[in-house]
């Protein structure tokens, strides 16, 4: 057997192993006895144990440096340099660091949630001082003398740079704050009145699953407090949840996570439980999962099929028409929590969130200055202040997790929503046509074509570049905001 | 850390390990997408091999010689005899062996499963032949010189002899093919009739669930093609099936899954994912299934309970009372199945495939003369012919995956049953008073107390002899089964 097959044969069991540790966080969210899950915890521990000790096996680094990579194929050297990318990232990392971290963040994430229900940053801070502490040597260990951030970010976004995040946002920002104002000093739009029978939510939502190209022959739709899309390859399983005030919170759960979902489903077979067989990065992963919730599935002619599904499904909910529908939809509201926000609100928080990390990171902000620091942002951009740190700076997880250089990654995903609908409607001039009739299929099969079927054939900036035919850039998504919500609100 | 620290916290894992592995073929049965099944087969193939991977380490052979057993209690004891127990029997098999019957019984199943459906067993002589062959190698390997199959009995059923079996199974089946013989000649009692909402009957198996004391909150009960039970420790589930027509398949599917899955959920959480944290053998397993499916939940007593339940659930079914629920529930017929068979009937067809597989193993039986030799036997102590293959030795997924030495235990889980059944009810006088208002607290709980709670602590044979007062014998079986359907038919 040549090095390369070796290495391949290695690497399968590895991902096939991962998809197994993936499906235990499927169960334990949605079917897991309640009283399991401190056996549960050792069961998780014990493969994320086998799962890293494959990925820094030694043999690894021996087949690496034995394989002939001029014989290769295309397909053969991505997979060669994403195996590269993954081993050279954990051997930087000091064995003890890499346990102190996964310690530090298993307890904290607990502590972050007592603090958040008691609304005490000052309980966290101490914890989040020391996770901070942590990342930043960890990010020492992986920069090698480069950008503390950037190495952080590459673990999710590879290959992507702040600087270069922090140039679209400059752009984007100012003119969404404007946008979210100026909207929100018009009158707001009616929303939808009533209850809406849980069951039926769920029987419209996998519709709507199907509607999107969701194969259910591969996947499974089922309820979680946390709507996620869980799994790659044949079986991709995703999540909702159900509200009996506010359907549109189950029914655009659904779409989003069913854009994930189809993103891995999509990807060629070929690279089944291999690197490249699994969505490119979380950036593009959101694309896909913002591009089917709002450029398709929040659009004017879309919500006019789906506001006769709704009629059809519930009678009559207070919304006289498509157009008011549309709006209701599509409508602003103040907030302080981002995974509630609007299309023009979600962004800010995320840059907010961006900058105050990579200042922790930088050692620029201190953690102790974090919430005054978080409200005094919050304040500038959405004009109202933060009430108290669960609707402030203790509303994510992501931090007590470990997860710095996560949430551009969120942003990102919009602005390559934005250019991949840019280059859809060129692609497919009568879209509203068929998104008017519930069929999603020209759009989804030119997503599935242009972007979703090579895995990770290409880098993340590669893959949009291609498909869009042009570099990434956030003017598609101010354009596309700014005309939505201008003609929406009359601005 | 000592050296049974460090053996304790390796096989802590391994067993962590195998209860990821074991709730992939619950999710497997219950829950998976369809398509998912290839992808599946790696997963478990890779689960698999972290698992054989970690049996045969060489470090478990270190840490054994190691340690000081002198120094350690009467559960650290128990553990290292496990351990070492396990580890000798993957040392004994050459891995060369081992791999090639993994791969001829995956790919069996299979075979079987199209030679049954076409009832050719020509189709699958050379498949079995080639199945026995490996099997008698790997007895060889296992027994040192020592009887075959007693070498692969011990795999289900640890220290127990064929020998021993074969005694007793000779008194039994004499006085059982009499009992079967005698009762079928009498008039049929009635069985139910109508159709009965599935909902209902899922309804009604939770509540039967809990009337045996399963807890809920550390398992489940879901639908499935075949029962079964799934899991150790905190999070044990288990599956049962519904039939419009057949609400007892469904109701005692679930008390008998239920016996197995309260054996795991009530061992002392001490031994909480360590080798004593299970069930110590096939055959104590199938004792706790078989007493509350049938001494427990087929008598007089509980009946009369269940006949109430029924009766609030499903109105008139053609049951005039509580007698003629009795005899319709205990009722024997003639059938081909062993799965489909009743108290007095099941062991007959037990014990005719172990006289099979034995002299299969033994090289007395060739398996070219097997399915003769099966319908001969049945037409013996059945007295009717097989019609085909598949009611006849093509009806068990047994042989096909290797599993030889796995029937006996059903049987003599019975007569442990039978024996403690008698302890039960010297111990608690009053016993069918509480069934009768579907109360089974001092049955489960004196079987929890003497036997479920100790988990692997002692050899199955001990765990019997020390619950019962007395070794296990027969003829406690075989009284409870003269004198219940003696009444029941009047013989």
């Amino acid at each position: 057997m040549s090095a390369f097959d070796a290495l391949m044969g290695f690497t399968r069991e590895t991902m096939a192993l991962a998809q197994v540790a993936g499906r235990l966080g499927w169960d334990q969210e949605t079917v897991m006895p309640r009283g399991a899950a401190d056996q549960r915890a050792e069961e998780m521990a014990a493969m994320e144990a086998v799962l890293h000790a494959r990925r820094v096996d030694p043999r690894v680094g021996e087949w690496l440096a034995a394989v002939d990579e001029a014989a290769l194929d295309d397909v053969g050297r991505a997979q060669m340099r994403h195996i590269r990318r993954s081993y050279a990232r954990n051997q930087k990392v000091p064995a003890d660091l890499a346990t102190a971290l996964a310690r530090l963040t298993s307890r904290a994430q607990g502590q972050w949630a007592e603090a958040r229900a008691a609304d005490d940053f000052a309980a966290f801070a101490p914890v989040l001082a020391e996770i901070v502490r942590l990342k930043r040597e960890e990010a020492s260990a992986l920069a090698a003398g480069g950008d503390l951030y950037d190495a952080l970010l590459d673990d999710y976004e590879p290959e992507a740079k702040a600087a270069d995040l922090q140039a679209m946002f400059d752009a984007l920002r100012p003119r969404l704050v404007a946008l979210r104002a100026a909207a929100l000093d018009k009158p707001a739009p009616k929303g939808v009145t009533g209850t809406f029978d849980e069951a039926a939510q769920m029987a419209l939502s996998r519709k709507l699953a199907l509607a999107f190209g969701y194969d259910l022959n591969l996947g499974r739709v089922d309820k979680a407090v946390h709507p996620f899309s869980s799994g790659s390859g044949l079986d991709v399983r995703i999540t909702t949840r159900t509200n009996p005030a506010d359907p549109f919170n189950c029914f655009y759960s659904t779409i989003h996570e069913v854009g994930h979902a189809c993103y891995e489903q999509n990807i060629d077979r070929a690279y089944l439980l291999t690197p490249l067989g699994q969505g490119v990065s979380m950036g593009v992963h959101e694309s896909q999962s913002r591009i089917y919730e709002n450029q398709l599935g929040r659009s004017r002619a879309f919500t006019g099929w789906l506001y006769g599904q709704m009629r059809d499904a519930f009678g009559d909910f207070g919304i006289a028409d498509e157009d008011a529908f549309y709006a209701a939809v599509n409508r602003l509201q103040n907030g302080f929590i981002r995974t509630e926000a609007d299309e023009v609100q979600y962004n800010l928080h995320v840059m907010l969130r961006f900058d105050l990390e990579r200042a922790l990171i930088a050692g620029d902000l201190a953690v102790s200055d974090l919430e005054s620091a978080w409200n005094e942002r919050f304040a500038a951009d959405f004009g109202f202040a933060v009430d108290r740190a669960s609707n402030g700076c203790l509303q994510d997880v992501h931090w007590s997790v470990g997860l710095f250089g996560y949430f551009p990654t969120y942003s990102l995903g919009n602005v390559y929503a934005g250019c991949l609908n840019e280059a859809l409607r060129k692609a497919v001039p009568d879209l509203d046509a068929q998104l008017a009739q519930g069929q999603t299929g020209a759009a989804t099969g030119w997503l599935r074509e242009n972007l979703q079927r090579h895995g990770g054939l290409m880098t993340p900036r590669e893959v949009i570049t291609q498909a869009c035919g042009a570099a990434p850039s956030e003017a598609p998504l101010l354009a596309y905001l700014e005309d939505k919500f201008g003609a929406l609100y009359g601005i």
